[in-house]
């Protein structure tokens, strides 16, 4: 749900509501700011009903908008929450890093008009895995109590075109967390920072000494994880 | 140049008339259909100037809409053309195939609501390389005399996701001829076709037997080749 903005929840709710013939609130597995794409979310819901989930898929995907596709519909373990039996993420983010910009890519890329360093960013990524305090790489309004967090993968492909993807797998995430990894990550692409700097805002904490917060429509959350054997997130 | 619509050719022209002060005609390397991308398009021009070819490319870029990208600016060879000096292009076809759209994908792919048999599809497009008359492969506004033509690879590339990719490369080509070669290569993987209507379109020449033409908006010229140590295009 978006206040200002036609939001993917709202029009699938809409069309839940006409295929159903009753109203359901569907709760998804995380909630992406604005401008942020999605190739595997997972939403869930709970309605009594005979029909089919693939009728359901087909009916609602031909009543919203063709931004939005339903790629799947299961039936989930009973009690299921796409939010809270989450056990991890993925996302990539999408970068063209060259002297111009890319207009087939514009929307799902954020554009970077200079090489980058990617074995100092990669040197950089390494020290993010595992464990740690990531207060100094969330939005000043997190609301999130707690603000360790474990990453599992944080990977960096280039190619010779510039194309750059930055793959980040973890358990949880604060607002705006990749987005602000990312931007730490281009500052020590571009030399401005140095590898070390990751530890040393594990150690501080403070925002301020991480890179800024790059665009959102760069950002795709890939796939949500579950426990073997339930529900699977499909791109 | 589109009659009623805004070109590229027309932005670059503006772009380079201000740039240049003064007006030039651009020849790009080949006309591509209302809707088609391109990544790698070349165009050349014949202008005096002092001005860096560098300094060409970004000015144009920031005159341009963001539609359009000036890769690479290069000084040419007296006398070249980049229509008549190219001794080949490399096109792409992008597929969805599965059971719903991908709404990231829709501007650049066409999408096919069923599983295709890829195997098949590359049997017949092994019958399309080399030297053949396609007359059964064009428009029939197609203006070209000469209906005969050399495909150096035809590559057609899945994943499970899919998402399937038919790359073309060739030294000439007919209006329509790689989107009807890829309707007849979509016949073949739905099972309409066999394999072996690829043979008898060359023989016939008829083009009621070949599959339709598919949409303007999965193509993507990427490459356009010039004699070693000319002008090369940049994608």
């Amino acid at each position: 749900m978006q206040e200002n903005a036609p939001s993917v929840q709202e029009a699938v709710e809409r069309g839940l509501a006409i295929v159903l013939r009753q109203s359901v609130r569907i709760q998804g597995a995380g909630r992406t700011d604005a401008g942020v794409h999605a190739l595997g979310q997972v939403a869930s819901f709970e309605a009594e009903t005979d029909i089919h989930p693939d009728r359901l898929r087909r009916g609602v995907t031909a009543l919203v908008r063709p931004e939005i596709s339903i790629v799947d519909a299961a039936v989930a373990p009973a009690g299921f929450n796409a939010r809270f039996d989450s056990i991890g993420k993925h996302y990539r983010y999408q970068i063209v890093s060259r002297r111009t910009h890319s207009p087939l890519r514009r929307h799902t890329s954020y554009f970077v008009p200079q090489r980058l360093q990617v074995e100092r960013m990669r040197e950089a990524a390494a020290a993010l895995l595992g464990d740690h305090d990531f207060a100094g790489f969330r939005a000043s309004d997190c609301g999130r109590p707690r603000t360790d967090c474990t990453l599992r993968e944080v990977k960096i492909t280039g190619d010779d075109r510039g194309y750059l993807e930055i793959d980040v797998k973890g358990i949880a995430f604060l607002k705006n967390m990749v987005r602000i990894i990312v931007g730490t990550l281009l500052e020590v692409g571009k030399g401005r920072f140095s590898p070390d700097i990751i530890g040393k805002l594990f150690e501080s904490g403070d925002r301020r000494m991480a890179g800024p917060t790059v665009p959102a429509h760069g950002l795709t959350l890939v796939e949500v994880f579950y426990p073997e054997g339930w529900i699977r997130s499909r791109t």
